[in-house]
């Protein structure tokens, strides 16, 4: 197997955009291949994630991307894995470098849903559930994250604050975050005071749906250092799955794929979760990530909420959780969020993070999941 | 790198389906686990293939189907390459096999939109083209696909008749194929005063819109032999790519993308086009076929007329095309036709093609595109 780095990265804002589908991922994909410091003609294969590309009317992305990019006899594909849809790609496209079959390819991932309305956005998005159990039966995304958030403040005496807790973090880190969707401190009072989605889950509980693409470039080792001196390598890479619907579950509080994926990832790597400096996870609502941390590693089953609590998980905490502000604050544009994760570990490792950058940071990890975590992708990087 | 074979493959029939995308998805993959003699739980991996999942409200689709499977911790994703997902999905499934990620995954290609109607599909399915030149401005496939055809006949000194009786073969192929969406037979006087879709092209110089589910087993060699004798091995593996928008290309009368697949995919297997004994093709129009089979060298450019003409591509014929009677009468379900036309050729080379049989078959090749040709991969296989 071939050591796999990523050697440039692009991003547009996440937020409400103008410009199309195409346009944004085109965008995104240029920063790319720009600051990786190649021509677009080195790359030999597009890993595009997607979900709804129905929503401005583009599906079938991979060759217009390439085709605006000068470069349309260069193969393609869309890979689809609802909100984890970044994140596989990102394997697929890992794999694909590792065994050798490409030296360089592009991977952007891109969602461009806000101009269709809430009422499109939710009802399309619950068809990422297990529909015929959940969606088609009235329990959308927010609804279910609730269950699991009900269960765990029973099971754990965790408070409706402590959820809170987990977005005012990730506000204060978007707000140091140029391309965030919504840079705006918040307190706990404000999530407090904010509209019940599903109770109890509150508006500021829930990431809000985002426009945006990001890219990245992934090659192997001699290409990267034929390129750049300032590159990351891909050190882990684990996949998994849950049952599609939550009712398949054991428990509430834990979602099986993010623990698969994760222990993947660390054997790959020789890590434990106590060698991580940080990580990206999926915070879809404030619950997913005290699940996601526990999950992890991090901390024992029913302990994320004394590390937020204590402060463990900010910026400048022992594990700095989610410094791009996740997807409460960054934004969520569902096909690009996992790439985006890796945008943001190379602009850590690689010294582009600005203000918010995770001091002395050597090792930064991803995890990103699909629906209620049916899927899920975790991958591990260091600085060269 | 590992041998990968096809040790198993299922497909429901094609045609107006009334079960649910998960349920002919998940009836296919079970088939294909049973004639592979395996268990589910030996599945690592699922590969699904889909465009409009939307349709009938599920996206996120592998992990419903491996849950139904019973194997719901199993990674699994979507892939998209609009008409071309399949082929482009077991592309996928095969790297990550060959390269020793998995040593068996599942491969599963679903549509499921008939009963959206017409005017649903031909609306969504246009978003599959470079819609800010070709579906916004108008441009629906069978208007592509007929530029292609007008500028065909005018080169090459070809007429109506002799696309129809690309129909008429195909038609003669599908009538013996218990699964086919069209099994009926026509004839060229049928096809010349049939509806005119987009002149030159008539209603049955048109592949039909069909729901339908197809699998196949993907493995190592050491897993194929501890399971079955009667499997095939993939010796050719081929992707390419072409300007998104027809107007983009230097000519109408050839598709690049094949070309660079079957170059890529004859280089791999060692062999030419003379070594071919089948293949089955992508014929969304009739107008495609005679294309097709000139970009895969089974003829010189504008020979492919003569050779229909001659009967050379008949099931009896020195190169029989699309034996299971191609997306024009076995139908087109597109997320399902790329997995579908390994299916036949696994069927072909193991014996199980009953009345349509290839006589003497040791090679088979699958050709398979997206839109008009933007993506597309080539696959040879050998039996053993």
């Amino acid at each position: 197997m071939e050591k796999v780095c990523v050697i440039g990265a692009g991003s547009t804002k996440y937020g409400k955009l103008q410009e199309s589908i195409t346009d944004i991922a085109v965008q995104a994909s240029a920063e790319a291949i720009e600051s990786a410091g190649i021509e677009p003609k080195e790359i030999e294969a597009g890993y595009i994630s997607n979900v709804f590309g129905i929503a401005d009317k583009q599906v079938h992305l991979g060759p217009v991307i390439m085709s605006n990019l000068g470069i349309p006899e260069k193969p393609s594909l869309s890979i689809e894995s609802a909100c984890g849809s970044g994140s596989v790609s990102f394997r697929e496209a890992y794999a694909n470098v590792a065994a050798g079959f490409y030296d360089a390819v592009l991977a952007t991932g891109v969602e461009k849903v806000t101009h269709t309305g809430t009422e499109w956005t939710t009802t399309y998005f619950s068809y990422c559930s297990d529909f015929f159990y959940e969606g088609g039966a009235g329990a959308s995304f927010p609804g279910l994250f609730a269950s699991m958030a009900r269960a765990y403040l029973a099971e754990f005496k965790a408070t409706e604050e402590d959820l809170a807790l987990v977005a005012v973090k990730n506000h204060d880190n978007g707000l140091l975050n140029p391309k965030a969707h919504l840079r705006k401190k918040i307190t706990v009072d404000d999530v407090m005071k904010s509209a019940i989605v599903a109770s109890p889950l509150k508006l500021y509980d829930c990431c809000p749906f985002s426009d945006g693409a990001s890219a990245v470039i992934i090659c192997n080792e001699k290409f990267a250092k034929a390129h750049t001196k300032n590159y990351i390598e891909v050190i882990g890479s684990g996949r998994g799955g849950s049952p599609a619907a939550l009712q398949g579950r054991e428990h509430l509080t834990t979602i099986p794929s993010t623990n698969i994926a994760a222990q993947a990832a660390y054997k790959m790597a020789g890590l434990t979760p106590k060698d991580i400096d940080f990580a990206e996870v999926h915070d879809c609502f404030t619950i997913a990530e005290l699940v996601d941390t526990e999950d992890l590693g991090f901390f024992e089953k029913g302990k994320a909420v004394d590390a937020v609590r204590q402060g463990l998980t900010k910026l400048n905490g022992a594990i700095p959780i989610n410094p791009s502000g996740g997807l409460k604050s960054k934004g969520h544009p569902i096909g690009a969020t996992g790439i985006g994760q890796v945008v943001e570990v190379f602009d850590q490792l690689t010294g582009r993070a600005g203000e918010r950058t995770v001091k002395n940071a050597q090792i930064g990890l991803t995890h990103n999941f699909g629906a209620t975590g049916a899927s899920c992708a975790v991958h591990i990087f260091k600085s060269v």
